[in-house]
């Protein structure tokens, strides 16, 4: 089955990997900003905008994956005049992401406010992270902070869920972002959250990036799910939920 | 046998693609800085050197593979102050890469020159590129600007020779790179060049990094060179001569 990885970080995977992505089914990927030192300067992160926006789209296509940009300041890529990264995200954005709370400090509520409310005023979906470290407390002040801006539950996903947090997020109305990855979730944590939860709340990625050695667990969850469940239901959590909170065709 | 890529951009690779370079024997690699859409500020070249010299050795050990960060201005990575990036060269760099000439313009020349100076003044190793278009002419004009920098000889590797250009830059006393890569050398005219002009001039790299598929090629010439050739000299262009152009141990 055809699926799509609704968050990782294309800038850190040579062609051969999105290639290899690609040839295992995941054909759509929504490649989000992150950049792995803490930016000195707000141009370095517009750049990377930009990079993301164009180079990376393409280099993508070369490999068979079609690249969806997400664009945002992340929480651990805040520098000191990060506001003047948002008139580019304002002009040029059509998801918001990798946005969200690592520690939850005053600075990062701010930056996180701000973007939701961009993302309010656009009418844009978002890619909200929470962190592997105090993870319940952090998620519950995300959704705190989501909850405030106002913008609709369907426009945002409450990315890297556990088992722990994931009743609270889609009680709510947002959506839950199944992160399948060493340190993460596994595979059989994943099928086991959808088979408590039902199919309607759900989207999968990896979050593969930089550093992780595996990129097909998309596809991995996909299978494992096809062996169990009707491939209708299945088919919403492989591609359908994520196009439709990406507003995609 | 192990081998040196002393040519690449790891930033375009993924962690896999890494490993796989170190289990086909390369072990050591120079990675350049590059940016692969044109920085609108100077701090976008910052913070990729601060990036190519803390995160990719680090991502580049877990794969098996020693990565030798070079920090310079690419001539297709000229920004407006690009002045301001000079200050972190000269307080970090321990190799100047990549710097060159592509249309050979004005500002080109210019930035070329002020980073060979700096090499100079500080003992540093450079590596030179010459662009694919206007190879011979923009050559000889890499040539006059690095004759007229004063730099040593032996600091200098003019990268991407060909067999047009390889004659001129081994005369006057650089060392010669041999780029094995679709679109630049294939396995066979770099053993070919080596032939003819013997191994004590040249080193050998990939260039590989964001868009290529193929990133062994290194390790692969060297193997055609051991089916012909003596291992002592096939040693000095798969490490030895790359290890005294970097003066590393």
């Amino acid at each position: 089955m055809e699926c799509f990885d609704t968050h990782m970080h294309s800038e850190g995977k040579g062609i051969t990997e999105l290639k290899a992505m690609a040839e295992a089914g995941i054909k759509l990927a929504v490649s989000c900003a992150y950049y792995p030192v803490t930016p000195s300067h707000s141009s370095t992160l517009v750049d990377m905008f930009r990079k993301l926006t164009t180079f990376e789209v393409e280099r993508g296509s070369k490999a068979g994956l079609r690249l969806i940009p997400a664009v945002g300041i992340h929480p651990r890529c805040i520098c000191e005049d990060w506001q003047n990264a948002l008139s580019w995200i304002e002009e040029n954005g059509k998801v918001v992401g990798e946005i969200g709370l690592e520690t939850a400090s005053e600075v990062e509520v701010e930056v996180l406010s701000v973007q939701l409310e961009l993302a309010k005023k656009l009418d844009l979906p978002c890619i909200v992270h929470t962190p592997k470290k105090n993870k319940l407390e952090v998620t519950e002040k995300v959704l705190e902070v989501v909850d405030r801006s106002g913008i609709g539950e369907e426009l945002v996903v409450i990315d890297h869920a556990t088992s722990g947090t994931v009743e609270k997020i889609i009680k709510r109305g947002f959506w839950a972002g199944l992160t399948v990855q060493p340190g993460k979730l596994s595979v059989e944590e994943a099928v086991s959250i959808l088979e408590n939860y039902g199919f309607e709340s759900f989207v999968l990625n990896s979050d593969t990036g930089f550093n992780d050695f595996e990129m097909l667990t998309v596809a991995e969850t996909v299978k494992a799910l096809e062996e169990r469940f009707d491939s209708g239901d299945v088919k919403k959590v492989a591609v359908e939920n994520g196009k439709k909170l990406f507003k995609l065709r």
